[in-house]
């Protein structure tokens, strides 16, 4: 692999849907797979599962395809989901006990090793199997856990201000669930998961849908 | 707006964004913008903002800027956000009550009209101001509702059953949070939260982070 070449986020954004289709089809005791069962199965062209593979080194054999286990454990390797790494959550709602509950994210690794809240009815209650702190010692929290992730449930009001603490604390990677845009260091990556903005599109393509069904009647 | 163009998504995903900032800044009093201050306060370049906004027509006024308000009534019709419209919710877990908690969604005329689990221990039990009901009920429940966008969050192997009920209900759009690929047909829509697939893409640029800064020192 070349250290130097800069990966396409949509690639990288692939790679976890291929990692996901893998452990499908290795449940189902399937050991070799072809880029034309990723097309079927995932929707993802053949072409372009290729070309992703193909940003990171050598994959499968012409004519025999790719081994199942083989390339999960490289793409686990690439994203370096393939050990264990600590993430602070930050935020204590409804939806920070959904990602603590999420299926799927310990399985690649991903502990949410800290949890904190600014609520004095939160803090010092439990969330899973921890306590949730007081937000105050965040920044300590974070460099004592050693986290490089941080995931914000929290109020756009308030997001800057815990995202600045964050970056202190030397967090690299940010899960932004506030509807609010962070402004950070451009060594910090930042995804946003914004509700309405999904909704939005839906509600784009869906009325664009229903007024070329009209049309065409 | 030539009603023929195909507008690229990115461009339909930062409308949502230009319509959040535009409320923010009208919050703060501000009736005027220019593209250069929606490039300082999103980090959208100004030039995008322009080119975004020229799939739907002209706006501003060279020299002056864009009226906010005008602004913001014209990007919420654009994404037929400017009116009510039903949307039912199937999975009645944290994530689904995260959900019909999460400010803005009502705001922007998303109504969660209808909630459906498939747990005994849940139905006919209250989430916020609905009933949740059995599932068994969603195709009718949804052609009741005349809802035409459908979030699911709902364990990936339930998912691809029920978006398939959903369409048979005539659901044109999907929010879909199961950890599942969706084949339904070419005219339903669906979005995609995958959150182990953000936490990928961060854990491997995070990585690649460090790997940057240790080659530099």
């Amino acid at each position: 692999m070349n250290e130097n070449i800069k990966v396409p986020m949509p690639t990288l954004e692939r790679l976890s849907t291929y990692l996901r289709y893998l452990q499908d089809v290795q449940a189902r005791g399937v050991h070799t797979i072809l880029s034309a069962d990723v097309e079927r199965d995932t929707g993802v062209n053949a072409a372009q599962f290729r070309k992703d593979l193909s940003f990171f080194g050598e994959f499968g054999k012409p004519g025999v395809g790719y081994n199942v286990l083989e390339l999960q454990q490289r793409i686990a390797r690439i994203l370096q989901v393939h050990r264990e790494q600590p993430v602070v959550l930050v935020g204590a709602g409804n939806l920070g006990t959904a990602l603590i509950g999420y299926p799927g994210l310990r399985r690649h690794g991903f502990v949410i090793a800290g949890v904190f809240d600014n609520s004095p009815k939160k803090i010092g209650q439990r969330l899973g199997e921890m306590e949730i702190q007081d937000i105050q010692y965040l920044k300590e929290g974070i460099v004592k856990l050693g986290a490089k992730i941080g995931i914000l449930t929290v109020p756009a009001s308030e997001a800057q201000t815990i995202a600045n603490t964050m970056v202190e604390a030397d967090v690299k990677g940010i899960l932004n669930f506030a509807p609010a845009t962070l402004r950070l260091p451009a060594d910090i990556t930042v995804r946003d998961v914004y509700f309405f903005q999904e909704l939005a599109v839906l509600s784009y393509c869906v009325s664009r849908a229903e007024l070329l069904a009209e049309r065409s009647e």
